[in-house]
């Protein structure tokens, strides 16, 4: 077997850039052996431990703040389109940022090029459930406003990455609306569920709630990029409130504070499997290549473990597998 | 002062109806002196203490599972469209049901009409905030798709309820979308976010996401009724979901059970607060009445508060208010 092509990693990208990026890639690659290729400017990286990673000069960095689309039209040099060209030019297997989602996703989207057939990317976050295997939702934002043979295609899209990423057999897909019966939600929402229902090469199971979300009942959760991306930071938000309170209530007085110790040793395993860092990160699928995009406030674990499942889906040709999916049973396509 | 008119309680509506929404009523009336007329089928509240409560016969009850505004119109004789019709008829000061949210919502704006001037009601719906006034969610489900007008007077709407509600003298108003910059989110959040701006009766505060629900930071937020809802589910189900984990890790192992009960002791009054029990339940606002919707869930001690808000935002006159913050500076209105 051929020596794997190494993920390409934005280092410049995400709040703890580029030390605890870098510190993630050299962990990824010497405790893991995944291979790495760093993108940055030399200047920020020459002071930082790289190990014996490769890297991949980039004199520019597109900020947090920056407009995702215009950002990739104008810093044509940044760390995050020469990490998506080394996927498109065959020296990467993968890309990996936790920098400014949108550019990450517009330079994957113009840089790799959409799968023949798909409408539009849609991004998969994972949402872990202790326990099971994560729910994935999607799309997570990258698109707004959406049409419904889009949203047809983000579920055979999220069907497959769930088959590919976590081995459910057969993926039980729902759509995000506020009631079960299909005349319940929008105009898309009920146009999708026709779509959704009509589909054999899904097992859709109708439509589900935002409580559902954590619930093991669903496997794959679609919506429209603005409703998802709500949803999404309602959950985050919601669990990190009720965490934060429940880790003052056991100092709140001497009685409980004296005692917490053996209840922060249960609550803590809860805590790292509730936490994103632990998933790895979104993946944005339906284009042509691996990009995988994580949260900004990742830590070296995060940076590693987003590095395993971009090199994981390389490998198993997931990018290959939604195209085929996604054109199933169509006489359009490529 | 002339006595004040009883508030019009659905006795049938609720997952624990009538028994202990009939407690809660009893309650509220012997305990803290609001007066209530029960409304229902006198057969069902025969067996139950009823105390010196009024009765209203309705021969009808709208379950759960049936379409809002088609029962409405075909059970005529419903406890529900008689509460609605009681408000209308100067004979109940307000409604309050814990049933069908969709039928209540219809009860109100079929039977006691809307206000002069607003295009459409909303449900306005307390979020607890430990610590701070609750933070009002509009719209909560009424309405699945939005013209942006109507989110412009949803945020005069929900203005005047938080002043009314919560003294808070300035609210300010957060318009949620996905991102924190004007020109994040939909066509529909693009404009109203131009009207909010422009409008001098409110405090705008700009974008606000999911995460900040739960914050301080906005008193006010406005949406449409399938973002507002999908949002609303989810968090109270994130939260639901992470207290079940947290009281499942504080049993989870001997140590931790054995010194559990100074914790308990200290969750409590979190759960308490975060109780959606605790905050009296949504309005309609927009309709010509008070119109309280609780919890389907609500248990007696729900039905107090609710009992109680109903009873204090009719007193305080809150439907007039609201119709003249929706028309102020308006050339149009009655």
């Amino acid at each position: 077997m051929a020596p794997s092509l190494p993920v390409a990693l934005d280092a410049m990208g995400g709040d703890k850039a580029p030390a605890e990026i870098v510190a993630g890639a050299v962990e990824a690659a010497e405790l893991h052996g995944i291979p790495v290729v760093l993108v940055g400017r030399p200047d920020d990286l020459a002071g930082l431990n790289t190990g014996d990673l490769e890297i991949l000069a980039a004199s520019e960095v597109i900020e947090m703040g920056d407009d995702g689309a215009r950002a990739v039209r104008t810093k044509k040099d940044s760390s995050l389109v020469r990490a998506a060209e080394a996927v498109r030019d065959g020296k990467a297997s993968a890309m990996v940022s936790a920098g400014n989602t949108g550019a990450t996703a517009a330079s994957a989207l113009l840089r790799m090029g959409r799968l023949p057939g798909v409408s539009r990317p849609a991004i998969a976050t994972p949402i872990p459930i202790p326990g099971s295997t994560p729910t994935l939702l999607l799309d997570a934002g990258a698109n707004a406003e959406c049409q419904p043979a889009w949203l047809g295609q983000f579920a055979r899209m999220g069907s497959t990455l769930a088959v590919a990423r976590y081995g459910i057999e057969r993926p039980k897909v729902g759509l995000l609306s506020i009631g079960e019966e299909p005349a319940k939600g929008t105009s898309l929402t009920k146009e999708v569920y026709g779509l959704l229902s009509a589909d054999p090469t899904i097992e859709f199971i109708g439509n589900v709630e935002g409580r559902d979300l954590l619930s093991e009942a669903v496997d794959v959760v679609i919506t429209d990029g603005f409703t998802g991306n709500v949803a999404l930071k309602t959950l985050e938000g919601s669990l990190r409130f009720m965490a934060s309170q429940v880790f003052s209530a056991l100092t709140a007085t001497d009685e409980a504070a004296a005692v917490s110790g053996p209840l922060l040793d249960v609550l803590a395993p809860l805590a790292e499997k509730l936490d994103p860092e632990t998933t790895g990160g979104a993946l944005l699928v339906g284009v042509a290549g691996v990009c995988v995009i994580g949260h900004g406030s990742s830590s070296p674990r995060a940076i590693v473990n987003a590095l395993k499942v971009a090199h994981e889906m390389a490998e198993s040709d997931v990018p290959a597998r939604i195209g085929a999916a996604v054109n199933a049973g169509s006489t359009e396509g490529s």
